[in-house]
């Protein structure tokens, strides 16, 4: 007897009386997956106190409730569950995933730390040293030093901001770690809350056991705030950053793309895909197969403060990098002038083969739930995705591509030795 | 109606009549997934000729079977399939994952690309440039750096040996890759074959219908050859690599471990989780968490030659480097007295949940049922998987344990700024 494909049933949505929201599906099995979003990250940390939230996020985990710093790794290892989530620019996220009779158990430890964490003053020195050593870490990777200087190009700090906002990883910066304390961080903790969070949980469980359950771990979680950095793109910069050391030069491209609740969302990730969504994409081809000037070459979205981006990224020789520059800003020139027929039919085929794949394990199943709800206010169930891919018309994306020109707004920064 | 967890059923594993092993486990559902392995990689790779692995992969894909490069890759993105595999050390894999209806299309294409290709030569100079750009790349990246410099040290050439072992990446060397030539090439590809490769296919058909599609489409595959590559382990060695521009110092210990097929294997998954399996592990703890040395610290099983090796790897400043290895080396050191009662229940958990979990996506579960056949010589229900792990017991644990002491013969590599 074979077993069955993970077709999801329906999903539910709640709104707890603090304002959590909720999305559970129900699937029949053994385990459990949970991704609890708070939307406070690196974004977030007080501006001249860079590194906050990739701080708490550690020293959160150094002790709650009653259990020491070991106790508690031990009691999350004692359950066996797998733990994911971390620090990203927007968010904080908390995700466990194991078998089903631990599921209270889980969520009631990701409550003792996000509610009643010990915070002992005297780890703190450990934890921003070793946020100082990631830092350290990151110079010696061109390609993750690139991200970082295209971030504080393109997105600014808008100067009334009390906000850091884009230009620095989860570790923050020397000055900022240097100048956080336990008071500034515990004052950054009372914004992790229920404002603008969101628990995706997949299980097989009676919704209302479900409920039940996420109600009696999470609904002493404090109001909490949910901070906005905006996104205050500069459009049309042109930046290279020295690095003599550098054997590659690294090219960051970034334009303006589509928000995820515009009605053009679809038709934008149709573009991209036939841009750079396999060996037959534009960029792939015209970068790497026909002129061979890159090893990697690749283009995606990125939503940033509510808005879409198209960001490009590329490594080449030194010599090369100014065709390459040429090569990947003609493709994304020639947009404007639509799709084939062909290349239409092959984006949207791989972008329905995704959304059945892409449901397959309980813990990306989780993931998407809560991300569903934190971008677009909902769950997008699988059927509306696949008919909206089915729904979408040749003509109609060509017809978004003609009013779209990523171009004339591009800003480009460069990485590696001095300008050839 | 919730749907169900996919619980595999029973596998079945067929040898087809020019010696393919095909490992089928049937599972409902509109997908399929296969994993098709041949032993052939970069440590087959001919001395001198370092790079043929590589290169010859993407060769494969530059027109087969009457297509062009970019009608072979318009072929695989009609199908909206997804494409997996590449050339690591000791094998060549080729994935493709997709909606069932396209498993004898997807089947056929590979079978074309892997007999008949069309190999154009004027392709090759672009190749073997985007090798070398691969390179060049890995210049920029001192961890990627240290595990090549650390392959060399810990695994060298026989000099008797015409094969060019693990000292390079799958891009080859410089050297390798002037030297390599259309007509090496093609005799490299007559090793690809039947011989030792393994194909894993995941999908819901009958099984019979499943064992003539694929002797259909592959039944042709030429004989080949299953090469084989000594790991020739160094014992004792100490060399510090000097690398001025580097911000870090990077550390790699390499060590005996036990092989697959050894009755001792799950012994020695329990003390690896135990000692690198989550943030309680003994490594995290006594390096990152006790003493804030490194951001990041880990150690794992690798599996080179039909031998087990464990590593392990931390990424220190300069100045705490000594004091980093001093560290590891003390918890290897302690493995032989044993693992508490405590920590033994932990890592046995989550080496179960994780048997759990590995078996949920179809693509996984292909690529797991193709190297159970290539490493254990056929596939490991997953049932058994979890009985063989209730039956151990703290005292076995041990008592293998107590004879496993990896620091006696410990190889260390480390990466950075001159020695402090």
């Amino acid at each position: 007897m074979p077993a069955v494909f993970p077709a999801p049933s329906a999903s539910e949505l709640w709104t707890l009386p603090g304002g959590l929201r909720v999305a559970f599906e129900r699937r029949a099995g053994p385990g459990f997956a949970f991704d609890l979003r708070l939307p406070v990250g690196s974004a977030h940390d007080p501006h001249g106190l860079e590194g906050s939230s990739g701080v708490l996020e550690e020293w959160l985990f150094k002790g709650a409730a009653g259990r020491d710093a070991r106790a508690l790794q031990d009691a999350f290892d004692d359950l066996g569950v797998r733990r994911g989530g971390g620090v990203g620019p927007e968010a904080t996220r908390f995700g466990v995933s194991g078998l089903r009779d631990d599921l209270r158990a889980s969520l009631a430890l990701v409550a003792d730390v996000l509610l009643r964490p010990d915070l002992p003053e005297t780890e703190l020195p450990v934890l921003t040293d070793l946020a100082r050593q990631d830092l350290d870490g990151l110079q010696d990777s061109p390609p993750d030093l690139l991200a970082l200087e295209a971030r504080r190009v393109t997105f600014p700090r808008p100067a009334a901001s009390p906000l850091a906002g884009f230009a620095h990883p989860p570790s923050g910066t020397p000055e900022g770690l240097e100048a956080l304390t336990a008071d500034t961080l515990r004052a950054h903790l009372e914004s992790y809350g229920q404002a603008g969070a969101v628990l995706g949980l997949v299980a097989d469980l009676e919704p209302e056991a479900a409920r039940a359950l996420v109600a009696g771990a999470l609904d002493g979680l404090r109001p909490g705030e949910q901070p906005h950095a905006p996104a205050d793109f500069q459009p049309r910069q042109r930046i290279h950053v020295p690095d003599e050391d550098a054997e590659q030069t690294h090219l960051s491209l970034t334009a303006p793309g589509i928000a995820p609740r515009d009605p053009r969302w679809l038709a934008w990730q149709v573009a991209l895909t036939a841009l750079s969504g396999g060996s037959a994409s534009r960029l792939f081809h015209a970068v790497r197969e026909e002129r061979g000037l890159a090893y990697a070459v690749s283009a995606s979205p990125v939503l940033l403060g509510g808005q879409g981006f198209l960001t490009a990224y590329a490594g080449s020789t030194p010599a090369r990098a100014p065709e390459t520059l040429e090569v990947m800003l003609a493709e994304l020139a020639r947009l404007p002038q639509g799709l084939s027929a062909d290349e239409f039919r092959r984006a949207r085929s791989g972008l329905k083969a995704s959304v059945v794949f892409g449901a397959e394990s309980m813990r990306a199943r989780a993931g998407a739930l809560t991300r569903d709800v934190a971008v677009f206010g909902r769950v997008r169930p699988l059927a509306e995705l696949r008919e909206g891919l089915d729904a979408l018309t040749l003509e109609g994306v060509n017809d978004f591509l003609a009013g779209y020109n990523p171009v004339s707004d591009i800003t480009v920064v460069t990485l590696g030795p001095s300008n050839v």
